[in-house]
């Protein structure tokens, strides 16, 4: 069969149902139905939507509408990401406000009524029945819903609680893999489970479905697993023609490759074609890439839906229905960096920008806020942000502000303004003299009361460097609040928010952090990649990437001249280094000593300036973990960061010795107290 | 036998132990010997002590001190809270640094070596067998040391993911209680359990050994439970003579009853007495209270550790041998609460006092830190801050700095003078006019531009207010920059808070929070208590607080004077009542409308009052989530708080339908999508 008919209608029809078009859709409606038909059995729609989590009406009614065009071309099955009434992660609130989850019920209970001849795999949170008198308060469920009825409902069983994932919080795992009976919906009685078959009969095709992590578990694939069970292995005994996994999984780094490998892996080794649903957009640090996906019975990848977009995919897995659409770049080719630290960012870089693009413009969209303001500093960490920013809002709703101080050099000012003129955003000039001269003024006056009671008065301090950052910051919110749905842009990157290099109140202050977890080596990359890939070329002037970083906060007392981020912490390269292998291959000091670093490969490094950096590192981030605490919300990118709903580290856990000691030394210290 | 002399001594051994004494511990131990003897069959010493997370150095030198002390004593036990050797909880520290797991082996190895007669109950983390190819990476396990090696491992089964609680994230379920060979040490092959005793004898006593939520699911005291197993219940199999349980449970308002319930309930039912050893001391959000404690085998208490205090206390639950220490206030009588919401604070103001005091303290002393400015409005939120501050730090280590604005009445500044003066805290005062008036200058400059490309600027903004909240906060940051070991503390109130009344890099930004889980109708029952109870009698002007709430930022148009807080938002008491029916109730909108208010009670609402109440409740608390997200440390007091450590809503969840709606309605909506 031809399906180039079948996909460009589909496409016209995404359009009319997310609003960017104002055709008729029963006019597609009408060509989509002949050309479905023949494949009409086992056919499925990918509803792979963007949710707005906790708004269970604005869900429902996107749901509802999607069942209703499935219906109309007479689809077999419509199935939706995980959780899809709710939206994902819904976390503690559950819990707080049960009011929600009624709701929830409520409104799955109505769209139930409303279904017809197509089944639709729904998500939602089902409270527990009152007599299971042992576990978390609720499941993590899909309703099989069709013809007016709730048909049965499928349990989540393996519920991940790593990074960014808290499931197990206020949800319990389901002791039994697939389908119960509609009954069991707010009354499932764990203590006496319903014998009958897992799988779900759909117009005499059998159906294995499944949730999210319950698929991530084969114990052939990987080498190690988290949970005991393995779902998809207890559903294949039932011999399902298709497999179906309902999913909510993030962007990260190096994540796609893997998940690739293991659906491709699950539909070969159980002979049974792979139907993955997963959620797209983005929700607070979160970024969700869609691309659902159809693997054969051969594990050969048979549809892939787009990326970062909304998409209505029409498949059929045991006809051979289908269509792959291109892979972001990055999702793509990622796994292979994996052993070795690399500065050829290139395979991910379309991947980071559309993590980030969909982060800020979910969240800006999603909370009703509409424009940004930021401080352009001729640097390339604004620079970055304000391109992100400028693609995720639209030019018109950003507003770049030149702030020079006495130490902002011509050059940064005039790149500043260059750049808001490429990119076309609004833009404004505003010295800080006055406001620092003012609080010089009022510190000198403060400072000499403080110093009459205090002493350790410190000789160099960073109270200049900070009065700059601070009355930026200020300006900042100051237009935020005068102006409506605003808020200013913190625009400190993953490198220096590992140093503390980042000014509390000052340019780590903002509404939303856009590259706290790119680290500075791949900033200059992603700046060269933007100036090549957006359609306006070479919007970022070279003169700006060219710059060796540093915040004009300060004068380098050696050379006389603005001072420089790397004298005063450490080649980037090398600390993007430090930071990779910690993340990444788990090393401490000592690992790290006795291997050589690309840095190493370059530039003539002794041991005793590789110990000062590395004593550096260690000392700066065990007191950066307060600076971590208080970041605004940012988009998780790489495969490991310090994002606070992904990392979690006490900040009281400054005195933890990274270098490590030897028996003999342990030995002497602990005889040392003993009485 | 007469225990005056036993505990006499132990006291003054415990400060010399801590360094609060200089005599020689020596002469102490000659005294206790003796009178131990007798008792020596069953003897336990509590190790009650406050861990640095992470830092193991520190962590094992103390439990080796206290380990030759019980040793040199001769005593049977002596046992240590949970996770002793790592300090409580350590987080995802663990997966990413897995160095310091390896340190904390060596460190317990080598303590294992200079163990002799005495028997030690150790915490540690430990790794899993790598042959242990499911699950996550380590345990939380005690060993038991005694004659210079490790005897057996005991491994916790129940792991707490609520609230501040994360054990589920890296630590693995152990799927036997009780004691497993020392040879299973990092290398536990959950398939081969070796069948053994799960009790340990030691002295001819048989002990049941279980690690902190492995007691707290009991089936028949509560009425659900979040776990199948019961490890109290497997251990009773074996008629121990006596449980022990190492615990790091932190205090929390309405919990101390139930513990002490069920601790005494299980001892009872089991007809075995209870030996409950809790750590002491505050890491980031958790203050722990210690109150380590014995029951006999009817359940009744036979001895209670100190509360908030490092203890070492000798007890032999066999022979009676016990002293119970007072309980402060609050802990003991609160349960009682649970059910109305009551303005009648008395009984957990001293629990709250020492809470936060160790909070504040324990923050500043494990991170280095020393010294702490804050303004002092002269308004109740900066003064119950402050006499916090001054009785946690010292007063001379406290700077209260008095900066005042054209808004700011005579009174207020008159009133902040006094406090510093009463407490003795460093004061000073210096004006924000010029800050104010060049802020200004600079934004009507700024504002001009902007608002040449952007409309909706507001007609009326919190710029003005926001002005003045920040260069307050820019003189309390420009201090801690200057002067050593010195940040500014956020004086936010939790009623506030809830309400987003708080300023961004304003009053709501600092180096801790003392009071962020404190509502505002407990704050000036605190304040009473506070004048009442502190060696320095009403150290709080009265005016401060018979004085309403304001921040003093904006003049009320209505009255042309300082607009008042309640006037802004709604009458206090009504609002810390819709958080305590949240919080305690998880009620919702209906709930609220439909019951009675304690302040109705006292004051004539009409329904449209409480609903515009209600209404403005969750439509500010819907947009304050994202200041939720950036609020620096702060110590968890109440049973619920909207701490970030203890509750996570995703900040993009304002859309959220607190109200609920009903079934027609929706039913409406839903019709209306459907094509």
């Amino acid at each position: 069969m031809n399906t180039n008919k079948l996909y460009e209608l589909s496409e016209k029809a995404d359009k009319i149902l997310n609003g960017e078009s104002s055709d008729n859709i029963k006019d597609i409606i009408k060509e989509l139905k002949p050309i479905i038909s023949p494949f009409k059995q086992g056919s499925i729609g990918i509803a792979q939507l963007n949710p707005i989590v906790g708004d269970i009406e604005y869900n429902s009614k996107k749901i509802m509408k999607y069942i209703s065009y499935a219906t109309s071309i007479d689809l077999d099955i419509i199935v939706f990401p995980e959780l899809a009434i709710m939206g994902y992660p819904i976390e503690d609130t559950i819990d707080r406000h049960p009011i929600i989850v009624d709701e929830n019920i409520k409104w799955l209970k109505e769209i139930a009524k409303l279904t017809t001849t197509t089944t639709a795999i729904v998500g939602f949170v089902e409270p527990r029945k009152i007599k299971n008198k042992t576990g978390k308060k609720y499941y993590n469920s899909l309703a099989v819903i069709s013809n007016g009825k709730i048909q049965s409902i499928i349990r989540k069983s393996l519920l991940p609680n790593y990074s960014e994932f808290n499931d197990y919080r206020y949800i319990e795992p389901s002791p039994i893999v697939g389908a119960q009976p509609a009954e069991t919906l707010e009354n499932f009685d764990e203590e006496n489970i319903i014998t009958q078959p897992k799988t779900n009969k759909i117009n005499n095709i059998k159906y294995g479905i499944s949730i999210c992590e319950d698929c991530w578990n084969n114990k052939t694939f990987f080498a190690s697993t988290l949970y005991e069970k393995d779902p998809i292995d207890e559903l294949s005994k039932e011999k399902p023609n298709v497999f179906i996994n309902c999913s909510a999984s993030p962007s990260r780094a190096k994540k796609e490759q893997l998940k690739h490998n293991m659906l491709s892996f699950i539909s070969e080794n159980y002979k049974t074609p792979m139907v993955y649903a997963n959620q797209v957009g983005a929700i607070d640090n979160s970024s969700f890439d869609g691309s659902s996906r159809v693997f054969d019975r051969d594990g050969k990848l048979l549809a892939r839906a787009k990326s970062f977009e909304e998409q209505f995919l029409i498949v059929n897995p045991l006809q051979g229905i289908g269509k792959i659409y291109p892979l972001t770049k990055g999702l793509e080719k990622s796994l292979t960096e994996e052993k070795v630290f690399t500065l050829n960012y290139e395979n991910d870089l379309e991947r980071t920008y559309k993590t980030i693009i969909q982060g800020v413009r979910d969240y800006f969209n999603k909370n009703g806020l509409k424009r940004a303001c930021l401080g352009l500093s001729g640097g390339l960490d604004s620079t970055v942000c304000a391109v992100l920013m400028a693609d995720a809002l639209g030019k018109e709703n950003i507003y770049g502000i030149s702030m020079p101080s006495k130490i902002t050099s011509k050059e940064s000012r005039s790149d500043a303004e260059k750049l808001a003129n490429n990119l076309g955003i609004n833009f404004a000039e505003i010295p800080i003299k006055e406001m620092v001269d003012t609080t010089n003024k009022m510190f000198d006056n403060l400072f000499k009361q403080v110093e009459k009671n205090w002493d350790c008065r410190y000789k160099k301090s960073f109270t200049q460097d900070n009065i700059q950052a601070r009355s930026r910051a200020m300006y900042l919110w100051g237009i935020a609040n005068e102006f409506a749905s605003c808020v200013p842009i913190a625009t400190s990157d993953k490198s220096e928010l590992y140093m503390g290099y980042a000014t509390i109140n000052g340019d780590m202050s903002g509404g939303f952090a856009p590259i706290a977890d790119v680290p500075k080596t791949k900033l200059f990359a992603f700046a060269r990649w933007m100036n090549k890939n957006r359609p306006e070329k070479n919007a970022i002037p070279e003169a700006i990437i060219l710059k060796r970083p540093g915040a004009e906060l300060a004068i380098d007392e050696r050379t006389g001249k603005p001072l420089i981020a790397e004298d005063a912490l450490m080649p980037y390269e090398f600390l993007d280094e430090v930071i990779w292998r910690i993340e990444n291959k788990h090393e401490y000091y000592k690992d790290m000593i006795n291997s050589e670093f690309l840095y190493e490969k370059n530039n003539e490094v002794s041991k005793e300036q590789k110990e000062e950096w590395l004593d550096k590192f260690y000392r700066r981030m065990s007191t950066s973990l307060y600076k971590w605490s208080i970041l605004p919300p940012s988009v998780i990118v790489e495969s490991r960061s310090i994002n606070k709903y992904d990392y979690k580290q006490p900040i009281t856990s400054s005195h933890i010795n990274y270098k490590g000691s030897d028996s003999k030394e342990i030995e002497q210290k602990l005889k040392e107290v003993i009485l």
